[in-house]
């Protein structure tokens, strides 16, 4: 059977993974990213990668990388948390480890794992929107990943959703990502729980009594107790994630949406008024089947093993 | 020299041709549309057909319908303007004129026209939006025609590009089409010119006084000669437009946009400043190439020569 390394490269961490055909990963190896410098990070990638590929017999290595690369699958051109600028990754990295290697955007080789492995199995055009500090987006069409002609399609949060409107840290205003993601979830709840603590007895309790000490759990926790500020902050998200994947849908008409990142792992709290949402603002409603919509199925793992695959199907 | 024939059927007439390999159109016939009768629209696209066949040695007869017409390329599962619901028209026609037959979405035949024989030469992933009374849509990704799960991709006019703004004829608010279009245009030239008379005195002699006999020709008219009301419609048009192509690139990062349609007549008067506000609101500026914007080049008969060279690589 033919072994693949994955390696999700984060702001923080480094997570590379052995995968096998089936997308089970055998194997894993851990390093902390030095976001400083992008050589340091490319040491990183070829120790992990060695330290896995003396434990199995592995034919090549797929990158997920958090910034735009490039058409070629080879460069990064630019990524928000990392120091990379022009970064010849995958040049570096072969000469490092001596096997095959593959670029991807994070969020793609995400998109990649959840349409192989996960959610969108069986699937052909397929959108996968992951919620967390941003939107992470990656699409499927026709069975093949779409980059854009210079690599740098499905940034689906950078959609403008609101004319004018919150800022962003792209340099915009008014991003999708800014309505519907993890931050967007906290941020509307500490906007309501300021506006009324009356109704967020229970946040605030979780939260140590100010709304500025609200993280994500404490949104879900509440929410699950029935806290009307913490499910008022669900319902703001899920209307904007609604109106969104109608947006992609006048755009792409994709037979799934998949919904992943860390907000996804509540999906029981706001997935069902996502749907109803989605059905209510669709273009062309009634004369058009609905995409299916669903959570995500292999959490934080989808981007190790989407970059594995990828690397497989060089 | 294999000919097929191209067939575009709108809301009020039926225009075919024999088109050449190279995109040439040879012969043409012109036919009104029975709008409220799908028999009568397959005879008379039967009538048309057999008039050019019998001076033409065709192969095949593409069809470009205003309608939502389903991923196999054969039933138009909705039309605005005529009288189609689940209509089976590639099966009618067939049965009529005994040859091939492919029916296409008419705004879909032309961005494949474009990208074949006009604008969009040379690229591979070409998105089309032609400006008239609303937009119709096409994409071109890795020179394939996308046409999406089920048939209703590139619908790219009901995008919302404002929360609960102008209602849409498709049952939304704050669609795209409704700020930039034909229609949009003039709306916006007729409340210029309600609102500040004096800035619009070109423009009212032209409309013959009154803001609501402001057409589309007026409009470029009197911007032609300086008239501030009908520049600032072209520049309202131009701002979101632009922001659309923004949101479009963000999402399918294109080689090039293609701005077809009757206000693509115009484009000298508005389409730099498209250009401008492209490049400042596009996300991850600064960090990849821009996506050219270039006026359709085909003009009316796009669609007519892209359905024709669709039957032809049936």
């Amino acid at each position: 059977m033919a072994l693949t390394i994955g390696v999700d490269i984060g702001g923080t961490k480094i997570a590379s993974g052995v995968v096998a055909e089936d997308g089970r990963i055998l194997d894993r190896a851990l390093r902390p990213t030095p976001a400083d410098s992008p050589e340091l990070v490319a040491d990183a990638i070829a120790d992990a990668v060695a330290e896995l590929a003396a434990r199995h017999a592995v034919e090549a290595v797929g990158l997920g990388a958090a910034g735009f690369v490039d058409e070629t699958r080879s460069n990064v051109r630019f990524a928000p948390n990392l120091a990379w600028r022009e970064e010849p990754l995958r040049k570096k990295v072969t000469e490092l480890v001596g096997l095959p290697v593959v670029v991807e955007n994070d969020a793609n080789a995400t998109a990649w794992g959840e349409y192989r492995f996960g959610a969108g199995r069986g699937e052909s055009h397929v959108v996968c929107v992951a919620l967390g500090t941003g939107i992470g987006g990656g699409i499927v069409l026709g069975g093949d990943l779409y980059r854009g002609r210079w690599g740098m399609g499905a940034e689906l949060g950078h959609m403008q959703v609101v004319p004018e409107g919150l800022p962003c840290g792209c340099g915009n205003h008014g991003c999708w990502e800014q309505y519907a993601s993890g931050n967007a979830l906290v941020r509307q709840a500490r906007i309501n729980a300021a506006a009324d603590p009356s109704a967020a007895a229970r946040l605030l309790d979780l939260a140590g009594g100010a709304p500025d000490g609200i993280v994500g759990q404490h949104v879900t926790a509440a929410a699950r107790e029935g806290d009307a500020a913490a499910l008022a902050a669900f319902e703001f998200v899920a209307g904007w994630l609604a109106q969104g994947l109608a947006d992609l849908a006048a755009v792409l008409d994709p037979g799934c949406f998949i919904i992943g990142g860390g907000v996804s792992g509540a999906a029981d709290l706001f997935l069902d008024r996502v749907r109803d949402d989605y059905a209510a603002r669709l273009t062309g409603r009634g004369h058009r089947p609905l995409a299916g919509i669903r959570a995500a199925e292999l959490g934080p793992a989808a981007g190790m093993v989407g970059a594995a695959d990828l690397a497989r199907l060089r």
